[in-house]
């Protein structure tokens, strides 16, 4: 996959997407039978409607796989790329490229969108595929996946051996043991089932845990900014892991703050908890005491704890304590404080006044999001296509050997010139 | 530490610098205390000779100490570094900015001069610094992490906790355990433990377990250029894990070079092992058989196993099998070739017509090395200081929220400029 060009990479994802549109109702046949075949276990309640929901596709769904399918084919080439060029002496020059990983692996339960995405980056970054899809989406995913496989054999006989499916549940643990073979694992589906991920392998895993996000709302913030950020930022969209799950309040301006925005929080159907001192200064039965419990609890859902804090450095330091690394924000006015938040709290994403939920791949303008990894390392945030690549040093000389340079008898020059493109 | 600016952190280093010189005799003493106490271990034989000889130091030792920590200081700032900005909207502007990992470990065995060395690359990257020394060098590390405390704590009151030393042997695999705490482990010393750190630690580690390295001559290869690399890569310091240990040889050009090459490499004091075509062209009594050993074995000495390939696929499917992903090289005269070995052969360093000698930070002109890397994420090949850093996203905005662009009352825009600095 890596020795084609771009544009035959290109043409490879362009053709995939045709073959989706012109194979549309086989891929909606299968998926209708993944669905029924689901059907009693949604009705005998041992299977959750979401996900029966995020199960079902429809023509209008293969339409919009392909039309992202043609959105990753316009992005620029990924491996066109000479991240930085230093010749060491003359006629003795060392390149930094960017290169595909390998092989990554993706593990995902239902959604069959994800074949077709994952499948498209993979070819524009030039790596091989290993998909293990849920039980439950078998059909779908082996018509999906024998879509690409008849394009790819038809353009590089082949080349259909790059992307492989495997069904198998119990063939996840082994997959998780082929460090030799697999560079990456991408596992997409709950919490639970990445945390599974990251204990049982020691592939490097790009993922994370859970999303405990936090607004600190400082004491020069500004009361209507404060509570518009807040509410959209826990209800916009619940489930994901950028929403807001606890709000730490300054104590200067938690009295003119706090009773207005409950009010809004509980008018959208949030289901407030607060501190002693919120409870105190709300004088609303309706909050529930805090636990313990709540402060390291990613809710997913319509509740959000409040907090009363004294100044900047509580809040950093809740934050440092509970926080999952993933996204903080802090609401204010005073320019040294926001910057204080932003060098110091140690998170991927550090917002100042802005909502958390625009912690996205999409949002950023990454163009393509690989998945939103907690980890320091190789990728961190929301991650675009660079996510699968890794570099390379290539040096090209005419003979040259160190003992020369070590014996003085050259020099090294190091003259650097970055280059953004090829 | 990150919370300093460039010039404290350079300041910090200058002082240090100074400091290590006026305390060089209360060193060079401590030192000597270490180098007598293992004194009669390497009598008996119990400890390698070289291992005592990477203990000592002396005035001039301390000296090339504080002259690398002055180095450091020259570095440019590695934190001043916007990465990318994006404005995402009017008055919504995103920067990927660099910072620090957090906290770095350095697992090292005798050598004194890597506790100047790390901690001035955690200082100037921002980074806090955790020391495992090896017992031998236990009266040398404590005089000069406390020489190192003395500047900190003088310069801001309770940084001196930003470096600490453990010297218990125990107390390895506690630290290796902390994954919530470190965020880096870098192990200094032999391929045993770096492997040993590899496998009982799920802290991301930043090292290489062996340099299994080989040259292909390709028929087109001059040969006197191909004796000249092959005999520097293996004979100017065999010990380094960027030296040769097999060389392939195209079969068109082996009748031609190999005899000459044998006796170069004799010559050199250089044990000759190889396959048995090498053995038929060479008519060399003194060539031992190769064995399937050789061929995954690193050296480490003046040994290098020889075989005739039958042309560049067969040689870079060996490689594939074989190498350790650390440097490969390929001789020719043929670009096309070249270009085909650099682009497929998966390693951190790809070279054409050079000694597998230049794989190296300081020849790379990196500024500084932390380490090499066999692991394809996060750093790769030589690494220089961009190894103790991630990056953070900061968004600044006016409180903007994601609903008033899902429902379409405002638009990303998504205007990237690419900052190389600030």
């Amino acid at each position: 996959m890596a020795g084609l060009s771009g544009s035959e990479r290109n043409q490879l994802l362009l053709a995939a997407a045709a073959a989706m549109e012109s194979h549309s109702s086989e891929i909606v046949i299968a998926n209708r039978e993944d669905c029924e075949a689901l059907a009693p276990a949604v009705a005998a309640g041992s299977v959750a409607q979401a996900l029966a929901h995020r199960l079902r596709t429809s023509p209008a769904g293969v339409k919009e796989m392909a039309a992202r399918v043609r959105d990753v084919a316009t992005l620029e080439d990924p491996l066109a790329h000479i991240i930085a060029t230093t010749e060491l002496d003359e006629g003795l020059v060392l390149d930094k490229v960017a290169c595909p990983l390998g092989i990554i692996a993706v593990v995902f339960e239902s959604r069959p969108d994800v074949v077709p995405q994952v499948a498209s980056l993979a070819i524009k970054s030039g790596n091989g595929l290993v998909l293990k899809g849920g039980a439950e989406a078998r059909h779908t995913n082996r018509v999906l996946v024998s879509i690409w496989h008849e394009v790819l054999a038809a353009h590089h006989p082949g080349l259909e051996r790059a992307i492989c499916l495997f069904e198998d549940r119990a063939g996840v643990m082994a997959l998780l043991q082929m460090q030799r073979e697999i560079d990456l694992v991408v596992p997409r589906g709950s919490t639970e089932f990445v945390d599974f991920v990251f204990r049982n392998s020691r592939i490097p895993v790009l993922g994370h845990g859970s999303g405990i996000c936090h607004i600190y709302v400082d004491s020069t913030a500004e009361p209507g900014m404060a509570c518009k950020v807040v509410l959209d930022s826990k209800t916009q969209y619940p489930a994901a892991c950028n929403s807001v799950e606890k709000v730490l309040v300054h104590a200067e301006i938690a009295g003119r703050l706090l009773p207005e925005l409950v009010r809004e929080l509980e008018a959208a159907g949030v289901e407030v908890r607060g501190c002693e001192r919120t409870r105190q200064l709300c004088g609303n039965p309706a909050i529930k005491a805090d636990t313990e419990d709540d402060w390291s609890a990613e809710y997913g859902d319509l509740i959000v704890t409040l907090k009363v804090v004294d100044d900047l450095e509580a809040a950093m330091a809740h934050i440092d304590q509970y926080g999952s690394r993933h996204t903080e924000c802090i609401i204010t006015e005073d320019a040294g404080a926001a910057a204080r938040f932003l060098d110091e709290v140690d998170a991927a994403s550090v917002f100042h006044n802005a909502s958390t939920r625009f912690a996205d791949g999409f949002r950023y303008g990454l163009g393509a999001e690989i998945g939103i990894s907690n980890s320091k390392l190789h990728a961190r945030g929301p991650v675009g296509i660079e996510g699968l690549l890794t570099y390379k040093y290539k040096l090209r000389g005419r003979g040259q050997v160190v003992s020369d340079y070590v014996a003085g008898k050259r020099k090294f020059i190091h003259r650097k010139n970055h280059r953004a493109e090829t």
